[in-house]
């Protein structure tokens, strides 16, 4: 490109870059190549066989000054991005957790980046702050929370890119709350308690909202309850802390931890909470969204006495990135503690209080413009498309086929008695490992490497991508089920590999 | 939909949302509603003429229980969603900044939603964290950032979603080294700096981060100024701060604030700051885009002197929302403020140290998929594809007209007696109004009520949209031009709005 300090020349024809033929022709051109792609997505391995610096070494070093025809730049992708993604959306991702879309998402978003709104106060695009509020009222009844978390009684839902924010944000209401009741500014003495199987979300978030790091609990939990919070556990840890003079503020419990699917004992974890005016936290990012169906509703049973619950339909509920919803029940706790107000967003609606301005509910949209939109712009409208075209019915019915596959590797993985299953399945991920052969640490350390070696021959094979944990101190596979396009053979396949690579790893290993 | 609590009956024929034929169909239906959206944008109001709770009076109170054609999902947008948008492409829309987006940009978010990858570590998509890495070296390069922010030397780019997460990463870093160096934990003598044309996103970043409120120095600002920070001011704050036992930990800088297009001078900052060894950070967010022009780039003169900056080519180069670029001179500084490192995520690229994990980069990537994407999964690509697509040279272009546009809307405002231009335009904001027809306080009074109504009736007309700051006290009209379908006759057409109602808002004001 010669010189980066030369004016480049700009086309003789102008600029358009929204020229509508343009956008017609290219957006049914990237259309196509998608189909293209979801039709061959079989034929990708899921883990790319690229090392680290491969792009480097097919893209330019510098930005070009000339512009490149769109079906060359599509080809480039093809030729030079495509094989170094990690398919996830290909049916034989088991990995982490499954990142679920769907074509009415896929046009939701279009749709939103087309119209390109910014949301940070109901006057900058009132349809796209009350679509947000009317859809995760819409969410709210279908995971049947609470009357509390509705927009009519005081509550109300927004949307986050991550669960990441949904934390932060409910840690600094917290932090104010406690705080204000205690009449001081003792930031120091806040004290914060998750389980050992919290998602480090809650680590990171602690340490941006600068917690003290002597001040931050992460209580054991153990195998024999599943790994799950015990309360009593809980309530030891406030009542020292309140006994030494500092601030129990914030409990962040989860419903169907990232490493197994645990669920924490909601309701009596509030219980003992409530005792010390804490604020309790519901993160139930995975798990929320198996609760459109009435058979897993249980699981947040006691979030009526909770302060806010997030989960992300990202995960499991169709919508593709990102989209996580946080519910406050008192939505002034959440917006006095994050709101600025600066001259020029001043409006009379806001004034009259009768709007919702979501720059108040999350960290980005401090206010203006563009720094701060409304989580991404399209969000709400994603939601709004999967919920209205598929129906409860079909989302009902999408958790449902999962768990059944899901189900169905659990009972092949038990029905082999070289494996066992580590703890019970409960919703759609399998965590389970190769026998120990003989008992005690030896046998135990055996095995680890015999796991890790299976795990890591299976993946290498390209055929399926798995990962794995370490929980109670076992080396543990996990097999997630639930990318959108996995169906009952890709299940069935995985479990052939799984089964037929099992004793060699174990030789191999040894 | 009946009761909630019963199960709902999903399709016979099987749900497959993302079946092929349904995709290609829908997103082809999607494509084509958008261009006729584009074709009849100018027919809409810029502002909707709602009041606040409409949409609740158009939609049902409960999701639905059974699917909805996608083509009636779509009308139903239509009727519902669109008369209620601040329809910010319309190139009528001159408020606060412009939101530009491309072909290429919309193409790009479309392929990047389909492919759905998650990068919160090299491994779990080596492509998307590597397109990344890259396409932040190449728009450094393009606005020329010395070479310490690229990755080669220890630097580099993240994307984040705004301004207001790159200004709570770098404060978090910036807390740590500070705090580090005095080798205790006093976070409540850390000392943040900046001016009172900042934009509110700093203040949410110290509220977020827990800045001691008292700790927060915004150090006013003159019109004779420009509105820009005085080094000496900000040094003057930093002397008596560390000589009260104080530690001054951050100052943000800005080239091109929010209310004015001030630029605060960089390198004197930097100079000032380095005595105090606190961090400075850059937030460069409208008029970074500019620097892509050699005729702007001394604005940034200095940033050679400074540990990160961050500008949002959402704003101003054309890739919609959400789309920030933050670089650090030390990635190591960021990395081990907002590293976590849990058992799942444990791999040999990143063991290896030879890649990138965006996770520790920004705050959402907290570690697992879903719930810490790298920003939205697609800005990389879309970013991508836009420098791809147009080149520098078209970018350039698009800069300069934007910029040739406000100059001639300048010149009118300049060539009519009854108006003034406020501070002289840098970019392409033009901040004017009616001049004061008399000395004094009450002059000034009379000219404020009569440019906030000379604003409501050019707005209430439906026709354009703009907004208003306060600075130096003056009631002040910001007309910015830059929605990416704007063109000369729209501006022209803007200022004969505002010439011809001046008269008659002035007398119905006194």
């Amino acid at each position: 490109m010669g010189s980066l300090d030369a004016n480049c020349i700009a086309s003789p024809r102008g600029f358009s870059p929204l020229d509508i033929d343009d956008f017609r022709q290219q957006a049914h051109q990237t259309v196509e190549f998608i189909c293209e792609y979801y039709k061959g997505i079989e034929s990708h391995p899921v883990v790319p066989q690229v090392e680290p610096g491969y792009l480097r070494r097919l893209l330019p070093e510098t930005p070009s000054a000339q512009p490149m025809p769109f079906a060359k730049v599509l080809s480039e992708v093809q030729a030079t991005v495509l094989p170094g993604m990690t398919h996830w959306t290909n049916p034989n991702f088991f990995a982490y957790f499954p990142a679920t879309l769907s074509s009415a998402a896929l046009c939701g978003d279009l749709l939103a980046s087309a119209l390109n709104p910014v949301a940070f106060n109901w006057l900058s695009s009132p349809a796209v702050t009350e679509l947000e509020s009317l859809t995760l009222d819409w969410l709210a009844q279908l995971i049947r929370l609470p009357k509390g978390f509705l927009f009519s009684a005081g509550g109300g839902g927004v949307l986050q890119a991550t669960t990441s924010e949904a934390v932060l944000c409910t840690l600094v209401a917290a932090r104010k709350m406690v705080l204000e009741r205690a009449g001081h500014d003792g930031a120091d003495k806040l004290v914060v308690y998750a389980s050992d199987q919290t998602h480090s979300t809650f680590a990171k978030a602690c340490k941006i909202a600068g917690i003290a790091p002597a001040n931050i609990r992460i209580i054991p939990t153990a195998r024999e309850d599943l790994f799950s919070l015990r309360p009593d556990s809980l309530r030891a840890a406030m009542e020292a802390d309140a006994a030494a003079g500092l601030l129990p503020a914030y409990v962040c419990a989860t419903v169907g931890t990232t490493s197994s699917t645990a669920v924490d004992p909601v309701a009596q974890l509030a219980e003992v909470a409530g005792r010390f005016g804490a604020w309790v936290h519901v993160d139930a990012a995975y798990a929320g969204s198996a609760c459109v169906c009435p058979e897993f509703r249980h699981h947040l049973d006691g979030v009526d006495r909770v302060d806010s619950i997030s989960m992300s339909p990202h995960k499991w509920l169709l919508t593709g990135l990102d989209c996580c919803c946080l519910w406050v029940r008192d939505r002034a706790r959440l917006t006095t503690s994050l709101s600025t107000d600066p001259e020029y967003l001043k409006n009379r609606a806001t004034e009259s209080g009768l709007v919702v301005d979501y720059k108040d509910w999350q960290v980005r949209p401090s206010s203006f413009p563009h720094r701060s939109p409304t989580a991404k712009n399209s969000v709400a409208l994603k939601l709004f498309m999967v919920m209205r075209c598929y129906g409860t019915a079909n989302l009902q019915s999408h958790i449902r086929s999962d768990v059944r596959m899901a189900r169905g590797f659990e009972e092949m993985v038990a029905a082999d008695t070289r494996f066992e299953v580590v703890v019970p399945r409960r919703f759609a991920l399998v965590c389970f490992r190769m026998r120990p052969r003989r008992a005690g640490a030896d046998g135990e350390a055996e095995a680890d490497a015999a796991n890790r070696r299976l795990l890591e021959e299976v993946n290498n094979s390209g055929g399926i991508y798995a990962t794995h944990t370490v929980i109670g101190g076992i080396y543990v596979i996990r097999f997630a089920v639930g990318t959108t396009l996995t169906e009952e053979r890709h299940v069935k396949a995985a479990w052939e590999l799984f089964r037929a690579k099992a004793d060699a790893a174990w030789e191999a290993a040894q």
